[in-house]
């Protein structure tokens, strides 16, 4: 048999430390391939190149390790990779380490875990990893230690379709941490509040500030989890779906009627002659 | 009672038609207020702008309808138009109306369907709304009526907390769409292609393309609504836990141990120096 083949990609960009970290972490698990942005692409969510071509360039900066810098997002690095570098589907792909954590409402913003997506979409098993960790000079040894041991967990046992991991951990030395939980994502949010100044010319800017607060006290989360020292592992799927409020709206929506065009009162104010 | 305050937004650029046709639509329904991109952001995700600071510049584009542009991505407008903009939480928060289908899994990528999460997580009933045609010319008031029913109707009977909407619209005359159908994301996926060119120094760059492609056969999606010629709503939330995934996992990973790093073999390929 064949080595696994991993694709290994961040958002952080080719030159942060968490991707090289996630590199020697996965390292002797099969043939690595990185295919990472050549900058930083933090809160770039989903997003994907649709109006400017993309470029890749081989680098040695991993050695004897195949990687190229593209000059697109995660998702782009993830979609172009598969098409353009690798030579058949990998068995695997690691996202990260991402320099700070995911968890949570954070998985939306996230480019590390968008690229994950992305190769979920694809059909293969994927996790991305994050470190609850926000100092420059953030240790990621205890998260590779982690990486290594889930990524051979996935390569061993699979993931059913669809389905990939969001991985965070806690900062500090690998004997704190008690162990791993399987959790779902916590209701937790961000309230904003926007820093405005002047700039010489007197006009207004404004900086995006905001402080993380969890309302949801179950102990089946990942906030719960990272706070009482355990690797939180979210699967997560693509279905954004609300499942439950279907029968919501069919109760409520006067859903006798279709709701044909013939019933709906026509609009009168067509004030921008449309 | 006050009228109702409705926030509008899109990924299309406040210039796009589409918008013009949202903010008409809407406009006999409450305080209309705009916060909208100052360039087209289709693609963009989730993205929110972190590392660089906001602008947003009054515009008087809508006539008597206070309206702003922002630097941002769609995303940023809800987060500064709730934050800087609205003097008080809106009761409502429309997006759209976007250039193109944004059904299935193009939910994802979606920066209309970013801005109306963004607004469902600050507890903004929201909906964002696409009308499915590609063409240059394409004629939005189809589209138009039924954003304004379905916004009506979220007005009069509200959304379960963290609910929010993606509503598709097919091309064609109202005439020809035989109602609305509350559906499922259907499991649909790209599968991309791309093009691959060299420039005039020899150097190699890519262009996304790709086709669409439904794997799903259920009758209670969104593709077969829009395929069926109905109005496509699918509820949505921003959990994207897969909870069916966590007894699969808890199950197969030997959870005997709760894989404290003592169980865990450690790392000793240091070839990084980490």
């Amino acid at each position: 048999m064949s080595k696994p083949l991993i694709l290994v990609v961040n958002d952080d960009g080719i030159t942060a430390p968490g991707i090289r970290a996630l590199v020697e972490a996965v390292s002797n698990l099969g043939e690595v391939v990185v295919v990472a942005p050549d900058s930083p692409q933090s809160g770039m969510g989903h997003a994907i190149t649709i109006n400017n071509p993309l470029r890749l360039k081989k680098s040695n900066i991993f050695g004897d390790i195949k990687a190229y810098e593209c000059s697109g997002t995660p998702a782009d690095c993830v979609k172009l990779g598969v098409d353009k570098v690798l030579h058949r589907q990998p068995d695997l792909c690691v996202s990260g380490i991402n320099h700070g954590s995911n968890s949570s409402i954070n998985i939306i913003y996230s480019g590390t875990m968008s690229a994950a997506m992305e190769a979920s979409l694809e059909g293969i098993p994927s996790v991305g990893f994050s470190l609850c960790d926000y100092a420059h000079d953030a240790d990621f040894s205890t998260a590779a230690l982690f990486a290594n041991h889930i990524a051979s967990l996935i390569l061993k046992y699979g993931l059913p379709k669809y389905a990939l991991l969001n991985v965070n951990i806690p900062k500090g030395a690998a004997q704190d941490i008690k162990g791993m939980k399987i959790c779902r994502q916590a209701e937790a949010k961000w309230e904003e509040e926007y820093d405005e100044r002047t700039d010489p010319m007197g006009r207004k800017y404004y900086w995006l500030t905001g402080k993380f607060v969890n309302h949801d006290h179950g102990q089946d989360t990942d906030e719960w989890a990272l706070a009482n020292s355990y690797v939180s592992v979210v699967p997560v799927h693509h279905d954004l779906t609300a499942h439950h409020v279907i029968p919501f709206i069919n109760a409520n929506w006067e859903f006798g009627s279709p709701h044909k065009p013939d019933d709906i009162p026509q609009l009168d104010n067509n004030r921008f002659n449309l």
